[in-house]
């Protein structure tokens, strides 16, 4: 590990990192030394700025949830002052990436109502504590009084971090203060039923080096797993109070809960060297990517809890994979990747990033899905513009939810992805994601240029470096066999260029995105006799909309045999319809198949579906009989 | 149909059957004229009278749900009066089958304290109305107040057609003619968010010839679908408020609310001569049994809202199928059966009865599943004895549940059990399920004698007959090819033998009862490229218990082409262990499957899993890859 030194700590506090370790293998690149340049990235990142900001804003203030901290009538649910805070985040981004003075005027407007409503002691939520309302802390299991201080920390780092301390900070720093008071280790030996408050204190700790923050941090992650919550209907491991979190093998519980206690497990073992602690929770990273993760990157398969479900219980039918779920996947992934520098943790980010995070915002950067599910059986109808839905499970993008966590979630990720792309380290850079961008920290200034994934070429030009040997190190994801680098080829995994870089120099990285024909491990029974196919980073799908009408969507039968071809963006699979025929019963001795002609059926990469329509989907296509 | 004459209607008071149509094409027997003798389903209804209906009373009083009448501090849920109510219902039954003077006493224990609890005008409930609590009819979505009054006038209904009418009816009477007046043409347009007081008023009609309860219960059918009641998180279609009865193709929502809704309005089809009301939820049967039905008969698949899914959409992993799922199906057959004749109805129930009713309950009448799973993937701990559940997806039989809808449920089906398995018509009788029992009805007795469903033989013996010709009409199973009678082959469906019969003349049916392999309609996703094994009407299972300790069980592959044989109950099936290795990411190109060694393991009757102690499960059994 590599020790970094209070002057760099300081250095970095205004770079733009959302994740900021004093230690670690990697260092990370703030959104203010890495900018997208257009591409698939960059598109989303403009929507995100053109638009779902300004409707984040509307709606904040149409359902109230801002007017919460003005008095009056208390609306939403016990979190719905964190989407005021990820929405507070996620301008601080956005000024960070683009210093629009617009955006610091609203950002500012936001905090001087939320500020005002802090309590004198640092208290503050406005769901708790006021005549009237139920007491502080009298539902740690439902509550979220401590995970919406987590946000609240997490906003006042962003700001501090793009433009520096304010008034925000100030609160949070009162509020961070009032935790460790109030849980302190002569306090309540208590933890939240959702974590979130574990990585904000540890960010916290690494913005002001005030170690009590730290401290409280690895109070709160040791806790977890000693039963001080209560044994709900959905079980302790729901909110992960079922088994101490450097015991436990695999994620499970709530995802969201799960990936932002991991998230913040790493922060703690990261910033007190606690190598048996980081041990348990790349254990349990490694064990939920094998055995619990859908091939979108998608985690958690339950509705009920919306929960991880036992080891290969992958259900593509309503699976929820809610899109929080994929955000906390890429903030733990990224994590540990600074922490281990190992590809593979990019290689997760980036199938997150292409088929979850993708997927969930509608073109129009206003309409979102909570849950991206990998098997569509009914056509849905798209919820008015002006309605927000109480169910979690659209089958269509939907502008608002009665839960409505992802939006925000989605923008604050969308403002900061810029820092997901490259690190550095003493001996030079590593890109871990190819988009268009620019690169300058230090004496480095990189220029990517790409079309990727829709195309695998992407050129790598040195506009300046140090003059002395240096490392460019790039990851060749795990899918791209036969990848090259200017002609040679490579090796899957992380491929180091120590040399001496000329200025003007280009690379050219070229990673084959041809379509492919995936089958899953045979104990995800939901899926036996099935093939998805993949295309570079992005998982396709079959839509309705694609199918000839005298063909049933239900009836497609993927012929193996026949090679998927590709154009412009959309894969041509060849089917073979069975001939399902309705019976009183289902179950009974196979029939036979008929021979049948054979259809060709385009796929769509899968974060497009659902956006010409109403449409049934599905990712994992059956495969014609055998016999 | 038959039109029943109002003598008839007053003649089958005191009978002892659950439904009592006066019109239909059958007309049914109470469990005065049919009583079991030892075998498969006696045994049952020993256990429960034994001990199920102790451990009831005994936890009624433990949780406090009983003392809830008597005033003070209300303990339990919403429905939790209901509890007390089946309690009755199933001691009716048992007084009616036993006349045993001790249950007698028990049953009048428990209906002192119900009557006092009574408000002057009708009103029953404990848990709103009263000073500090919320008032009547405030929350009809989740209220289940009306849902309650029908359990009260079912139980009442029972005794009254085992007993007599007794205070318990007169109770029941009040609070039926309240409901009326609240609810009536002329009151709240409105219904309740769990079906139940439907068919309770048709019965009630039945009783006392009441029109008005009739007209009441058809208000009640006919306003589902018109969203008086709120768009909760799950949807409308949760209480069946989504869609007019007569409107709909499938049931949907939750599988309790279904069934009991769908009884309901078979009741008032019937009472009403409404052909067009009958046809439709004919049609909704028709549709669910062929597209959401489990091979065990369970019905709905979801965990979060206990619902159907979508069509097809029935995944072993976590398969809801409630127990209460499982008797409201048996309640809307039955009626459909006796309304149409048609043996495909008590071909349900004999699957439903074998596979999801016999599976619930342990072996000593203690314990209960309330879900029924197909796949278990991970060993359960057996819950202590005295303590309470939160979880009704427990995976292993518990004593009592936060929610105990379904011990209660099993002990009145069981103590009525008889009343299902023949009926009687102006031209003879009908048998629908095979079971030793004695048959005493008008100048009709007949003695079954069977060792079913371990051995296909059963023998029905004429012990007295009119000395006219007169027809017996005997159920061939669906499944049951080749099934003989004395000899000679019979088709499946209604075997109807209409001649003078002999006294002591002895008819011997064969049903084939040798194992075999069953594949699901192809549509089934989630069972794709794996079979079940039946055997007769029981579905079996393969648990980790049978397996050799050097076999995975995960790896186990069934070979259809050795032929499954059976001893003893037990089936055994050859399997070829695939080679299942861990791999860091579970999606990949497929490996050809090497060459193993063949193991012989046991399959047990699914209704007999996890009576060995915990224990992984399947029902649906992966083939092994053909190549």
């Amino acid at each position: 590990m590599i020790l970094m030194t209070i002057d760099e700590t300081l250095a970095t506090a205004v770079s733009g990192m959302p994740v900021a370790p004093t230690r670690g293998r990697l260092r990370p690149l703030g959104v203010g030394e890495v900018t997208l340049r257009p591409g698939f990235w960059q598109q989303r990142q403009d929507t995100n700025a053109a638009r779902t900001l300004d409707h984040i804003g509307h709606w904040l203030e149409k359902a109230g949830w801002l007017a919460n901290f003005d008095g009056g009538e208390r609306r939403g649910r016990e979190f719905a002052d964190t989407e005021v805070y990820k929405y507070l985040e996620a301008l601080a981004w956005e000024y960070g990436r683009t210093r629009d003075p617009e955006i610091d005027l609203r950002y500012r407007a936001v905090v001087r109502r939320v500020v005002a409503a802090q309590e004198p002691d640092g208290y503050l939520n406005t769901k708790y504590g006021r005549p009237g309302q139920a007491p502080r802390y009298s539902d740690l299991e439902w509550g979220h009084e401590l995970y919406s201080f987590g946000y609240l920390i997490q906003a006042a780092v962003a700001r501090a971090r793009t433009y520096g301390p304010d008034e925000l900070l100030d609160a949070a720093i009162r509020a961070a203060d009032h935790v460790c008071a109030e849980f302190g280790p002569q306090g309540r030996n208590a933890i939240c039923g959702h974590a979130e408050i574990e990585p904000a204190l540890v960010e916290l700790y690494r913005l002001t080096g005030v170690r009590r923050y730290l401290d409280q941090a690895r109070l709160f992650v040791e806790r977890h797993g000693h039963g001080t919550l209560a044994d709900i209907e959905f079980g302790r491991s729901y909110f992960q109070d079922d088994i101490p979190v450097r015991d436990a093998d695999v994620f499970r519980g709530h995802a969201v809960r799960a990936t932002y206690l991991a998230a913040g497990a790493v922060d703690v073992a990261v910033e007190t060297g606690d190598s048996g602690l980081l041990e348990a929770v790349t254990r349990q990273w490694r064990n939920t990517v094998a055995r619990r993760t859908y091939i979108t990157g998608g985690m958690g398969s339950r509705h009920q809890d919306e929960a991880f479900g036992d080891d290969f219980v992958l259900p593509p039918d309503r699976a929820y994979s809610e899109t929080c779920a994929g955000v906390g996947s890429v903030l733990l992934s990224w994590r540990l990747l600074l922490a281990h520098g190992d590809p593979r943790y990019a290689d997760l980010i980036e199938r997150t990033l292409f088929n979850v995070i993708a997927t969930a915002p509608g073109d129009g950067g206003d309409r979102f899905f909570y849950t991206n599910t990998l098997h569509q059986r009914t056509l849905g109808a798209e919820p008015p513009a002006d309605v927000q839905v109480p169910r979690a499970a659209s089958n269509l993008r939907a502008p608002w939810f009665d839960v409505s966590c992802c939006p925000t979630n989605l923008a604050r990720t969308f403002a900061s992805l810029a820092a997901y792309v490259a690190t550095a380290d003493d001996d030079g850079l590593q890109i871990h994601q190819y988009t268009s961008a620019t690169i300058r920290t230090g004496a480095y200034h990189l220029e990517i240029d790409t079309a990727y994934p829709d195309d695998g070429l992407i050129s790598i030009r040195i506009v300046a470096g140090p003059d002395t040997p240096w490392t460019l190190s790039l990851r060749v994801p795990a899918w791209a066999s036969g990848a090259t680098l200017d002609g040679l080829p490579l090796r899957r995994g992380l491929v180091q260029l120590r040399r001496r870089f000329t200025a003007g120099q280009v690379l050219q990285l070229r990673l084959p995105v041809q379509p492919r024909l995936v089958t899953a491990d045979d104990r995800i029974d939901a899926v036996r006799g099935t093939v998805a196919v993949e295309r570079g980073p992005v998982v396709y799908c079959l839509e309705s909309v694609d199918v000839p009408p005298h063909v049933a969507f239900d009836a497609l039968r993927l012929d193996p045999d026949a090679v998927p071809v590709e154009a412009d963006g959309t894969v041509v699979v060849t089917c073979r319809p069975t001939a399902a025929a309705d019976h009183d019963w289902p179950y009974r001795p196979a029939v036979p198949a008929g021979a049948v002609e054979a259809v060709r059926v385009p796929l769509h990469p899968y974060h497009r579906w659902a956006r010409r329509g109403p449409s049934t989907m599905r990712v994992w296509i059956p495969l014609t009989p055998e016999r």
